[in-house]
């Protein structure tokens, strides 16, 4: 049996709860989880705002464990290994995405808590090809949130080919922004924060950003026209998209990592002019996460936590709710 | 004094038109215009649908025609030279979207009937820069259209490195779609057209679309859904873009070479699936055009045009404004 804390119906408090997992496929490893991220996403999935939630439900897919089981056809894991999981845990492996290496593209990928249970849990399994070993340097209380806000921020510097020369603008210092500097900076980027609490400022300058940039002030985004190869926008919430395509240079992009749910008003004539181009993009995949984690090691790159032990998800989660952690809250076995 | 014909007021018909363009400047050169295209663009110009027009106002910018004179720094010309021009007369070549070989983008860019006189005219002017020199196997009766639609149309394919093995869809079988199944056609890629008309659909084919899709049925555009690496759109008008949109493959584009006015709804989510992306880009640098014209007669790319004599410029601007013509209309000296 596993054991678990699953929220029995939408917006719930989360309760002990045990299932069966049944024999372990073939393909799959189970993880001993000694520690788990929470991300927005698990709110979202916990309050069943995406309209796709079963109950009971298991949040977590931010999971730093070991390997306690090996299905018969792993080879690329031992019992014992340090390992991570993040939004998939599974992919078809047979699609030409998949082929390609775009796992994370993949359009029969399964979530790590879609469909199946998560990582607010003692253990939770996947297909070993969605599990990323951890490199020894790196702290399994620090490495959850890599696996996907980490991942999900780090991405797209991969994904467009970023220069360390480009001048990057992040919108939101949160769980995901305060990763996206400490990359970005680690890149080789001008990283500019895009911020409007004055304690935010000073936070951001020391997590990695060159400079700051009041959001709220029309004139310094006015200012900084033509300013940006790249703004990556971490929120979910509803801006005047149009002032931030303005502040991107001839071929910028405007990158949305925040689940947006209004649609989002483009001009094509304010794209047009400066070959402007406006995208979005899940996580990564295996091999990226892999490479991140390579990279966060050789540049000291840990996500902000605040540790809570399992026993207070609750507590934890109501931290998250009201949006006060710095910078990303962890749950420990 | 130069021999053109102009606009006296929005909309207004055009009326022979002398003025007295001065002494030419250092940098520029003067064409005597053997043939001139008429674009969509002249038109939104004429009618001041932009609110930037100035009368009297001289439309055309897909000019060919014959060098006749020389500014004193112009060394890469010499009188009596076959060449075109385009949207630009001139570059501020100072700038580093300039001095990157992005001269189209370069924000101090002036068109060619922005503030000055066009090339429906007997004579015109431009910057040296932004005029490109024509292969002698390349016909001056068909080069004109090339350097706005056929430009158009082509610098995609080159801005994002557009792989022969990709699927691209056109939307918009016109001026501008037509040059585009021919030149994807020939770089070898998987063409579709997206058209509602039967007639266009047999056109299409022979245009060099290897499908055709109609777009008026819900049924056959969704079954195209994770279709295309690119999709093309070449209308001015409001479409449902997420239709389009859930027809891009992963990692696929939707970009818009119709400058469309109302503001593009994007959902978000269906970017993130697949990490699609939305774009613009107008015309192309004059690198590009010349790159162009160099595939355009290896793989003898024409535009299908309609000539008319200058003196009936009115009659074929009806024809444009009714949307009848197979494919442009070209007007000639």
């Amino acid at each position: 049996m596993i054991k678990a804390y699953a929220a029995l119906e939408a917006g719930g408090k989360l309760k002990a709860y045990e299932y069966d997992p049944g024999i372990l496929a073939d393909h799959d490893v189970e993880i001993a989880v000694d520690y788990c991220g929470i991300c927005h996403s698990d709110l979202s999935m916990l309050n069943n705002e995406w309209g796709i939630t079963k109950y009971p439900f298991v949040p977590g897919h931010e999971v730093a464990g070991t390997i306690s089981a090996l299905g018969k056809h792993v080879s690329k894991f031992k019992i014992g290994d340090r390992v991570g999981l993040g939004w998939h845990s599974s992919y078809c492996n047979d699609c030409n995405t998949c082929l390609e290496g775009d796992q994370n593209l993949c359009s029969s990928a399964q979530g790590t808590l879609i469909g199946r249970h998560g990582g607010f849990a003692d253990k939770v399994r996947a297909q070993a090809t969605s599990v990323v070993a951890l490199p020894d340097a790196l702290s399994s209380e620090k490495a959850g949130p890599l696996f996907c806000g980490g991942v999900t921020v780090y991405n797209p510097m991969v994904q467009f080919d970023l220069k360390p020369t480009a001048k990057v603008a992040v919108i939101g210092i949160g769980g995901l922004g305060h990763m996206a500097l400490k990359f970005l900076n680690a890149w080789g980027c001008e990283v500019t924060a895009f911020t409007s609490s004055e304690t935010k400022r000073t936070e951001a300058l020391e997590l990695g950003a060159h400079k700051t940039l009041n959001s709220r002030d029309s004139d310094a985004l006015a200012s900084a026209a033509r300013s940006f190869d790249l703004v990556l926008s971490t929120v979910n919430v509803k801006l005047d998209w149009g002032r931030y395509v303005r502040t991107l240079k001839s071929k910028g992009r405007l990158h949305f990592l925040g689940a947006v749910i209004e649609p989002v008003e483009v001009s094509v004539p304010a794209l047009m002019g400066g070959q402007r181009s406006i995208s979005s993009s899940p996580v990564g995949s295996p091999a990226v996460i892999s490479q991140m984690l390579e990279f966060a090691v050789r540049h000291n790159i840990e996500p902000e936590v605040e540790v809570f032990d399992f026993v207070n998800v609750n507590a934890a989660i109501e931290r998250l709710e009201k949006g006060s952690p710095r910078y990303r809250v962890v749950l420990k076995n």
